[in-house]
């Protein structure tokens, strides 16, 4: 197998993008992402999208990229496993890569969340879950998560407060990130008085609603340096799995899956947590980032909060995360989210991260969260140097 | 790059299933599939699937499939290219295999359509084809293929009648085989008779909305010998892609890309179309069925029907097709069809097809279709021997 590296990125804004259709996002992304690669042709495009059947009546999304986007006769299908449909992409590409069946592949994931009614949009999102035995009790997406977050304040005695710095960390990073859906920061207050949408989760805990499209292009680390000025090699991509539902978990509050994906991904790069620069995790609640600290073991159980509150979460901090505004301020559009947590993490690794640039970051950790935790996808990425 | 083979191979009966889920008929066919490779565990399971967000609220399939299987802690996730979301997934498997990354890994295709209405089933269906381009004029996917039949026969000068083979080889090779949706043959009077569904299409032109899961399992070729006492070499593995809308192929009676998968797949095998001891089409349709014949260099142009007419692709022609009903008769749930498709053909290769057994059958291909031609993807299979 060969090591495979990443020599291109591209990224539409996140956003209600209402004037812009699928397509148009895909083809914004995969674009400036074969032009940032200074390629134009491609092997293979895998894409991440979970709800484009759902919402906009549009299965077959693999064919419509390749198309819209001129590549005739590339092969292309889609990849779907919830919100980590993004991650999932980028590793059906990098096991092409890997293979040496492809020599370039492009990994884009797209999502268009805002073309249909709120009500909508929280029953397709619900089908990450176990659609028979949770779905169908009434809860929504958002609800599982507040029952994890209800469960983890009851166990470890933290109060809904003590979560307020992982959306003030998200929103100060989105402030300086010009593709972030929300470029405004947020006091602890506005956190404390924000409607709760499900008890304990309030507004200001939860990632938005919204569209957009991010793009990487794959090649061969033996031919990365010849494409690319700044590539970045993927030193580790794992998946870990746990049951769909929560109550078939052993201990939902131990986000197995991410235990595992993190382990195996370590294990792979030949590091520990305390080597990388950034942990870019998937923070669609404030519980979940809270619980994918303590599973990637930046923190014992029951203090990832204590991260937050010690702010050894921000760009200064000993653990950055959301440095571009993580789900919360640059937006979640699930089924694109893993790619754009690889463009930003590709930025910092290039050194082009702007205000938010985290000096000599070298290497940084990916994690992509499918449903409530079943499916758990990380990437460790190290920067190669000019 | 390794060589692949199929060890092991599951499918469920094809059927309305009112009473069995998408989780049982998954676990049905791959236990199935994991029993027949004598294997208990397995290092990932794509699963090709098409509309279970749309028609069951279910995403997130790959995680409900391990889950539900007790595979816990296998990586798993959805592939989706319309109806050729089952090749793809076998594809992915291929390409995971291939490369030294996975040992054995779980190709699963699986499709519940009738759990919904109609009405809605055919809105899901139209998602194959380009929503904004096609479906928005009030297009549905049967529509898109009766302007191609209309095209074709008034192109050529053929009348509806002269399809009707197509329709009676599948019925008569679907009567023996136990898990078709349709185990009776059917007469041309019967095939001339049928109700109009959007002309020139008739009800037994068109393949049926159904429900069922197939599975095969994959292993590097050099151990495969002492897994399976008759495994079976994945020869070729290839794609061809066409334009999303019929509107924009230079051609669209040429199915370009079939001709390119077909070519490659030749190519990758070292074989011409007279090597092939049989071709396991996508019969969706009857026009399908011609063009696939005619695209695969079988047919000239424009004579794919005179092959039907001649016999030629009943089990004991030139060229047989849909050896296990096909389509037509063993029923078509969208995303699993790819892997019947494959599951048939092994059947063939380890010479237990039973009554439709091809006599020394060594040789296979197999060519699965998503959307009206978009997609295209074709296999070649050789039986290992024991």
């Amino acid at each position: 197998m060969r090591d495979v590296a990443i020599i291109g990125i591209g990224q539409t804004s996140v956003d209600e993008h209402w004037g812009t259709g699928i397509r148009h996002l895909m083809l914004d992304a995969g674009l400036s992402a074969l032009q940032d690669a200074n390629v134009d042709t491609i092997d293979a495009v895998y894409v991440g999208n979970m709800l484009s059947g759902e919402i906009a009546g549009q299965s077959h999304l693999g064919a419509l990229a390749v198309d819209f986007m001129g590549l005739e006769g590339v092969e292309a299908y889609k990849v779907e496993a919830a919100c980590a449909s993004g991650a999932a992409a980028l590793r059906t590409g990098y096991i092409a890569v890997a293979s040496g069946m492809m020599d370039l592949v492009l990994a884009l994931g797209v999502e268009k969340m805002t073309d249909t009614s709120g009500r909508e949009t929280t029953a397709a999102l619900a089908a990450a879950a176990d659609a028979e035995y949770e779905v169908s009790q009434g809860i929504s997406f958002v609800a599982l998560n507040a029952l994890l977050m209800r469960r983890y304040m009851h166990e470890y005695g933290w109060k809904r407060e003590d979560f307020a710095n992982f959306a003030v960390t998200a929103h100060a990073n989105g402030a300086n990130n010009p593709n972030a859906m929300f470029q405004r920061p947020i006091t602890a207050e506005a956190y404390a008085r924000a409607p709760v949408i499900a008890s304990p989760i309030g507004l200001l805990d939860a990632s938005p609603v919204c569209d957009g499209a991010a793009a990487v292009i794959l090649a061969p680390v033996e031919y990365a340096r010849t494409l690319s000025p700044a590539p970045v090699k993927i030193l580790a991509s794992a998946v870990g799995m746990a049951p769909l539902a929560v109550h078939d978990r052993k201990d939902p509050l131990a986000l197995e899956a991410a235990i595992t994906s993190s382990q195996k991904a370590y294990k792979q790069a030949g590091l520990t947590p305390q080597d990388l620069d950034f942990f870019e995790l998937h923070d669609a609640f404030t519980i979940m980032a809270t619980l994918s600290l303590e599973a990637a073991g930046f923190a014992e159980r029951g203090k990832g909060v204590q991260m937050a509150l010690d702010g050894e979460i921000t760009l200064q901090g000993r653990v950055p995360i959301a440095t571009m505004g993580g789900l919360k301020a640059r937006g979640h559009p699930v089924g694109a989210t893993g790619i754009y947590q690889i463009v930003e993490s590709v930025l910092q690794l290039r050194g082009l991260a702007g205000p938010n640039q985290i000096p000599g970051a070298r290497l940084g950790m990916v994690q992509n969260i499918g449903g409530s935790g079943a499916t758990i996808i990380t990437h460790i990425l190290e920067a190669m140097g000019s």
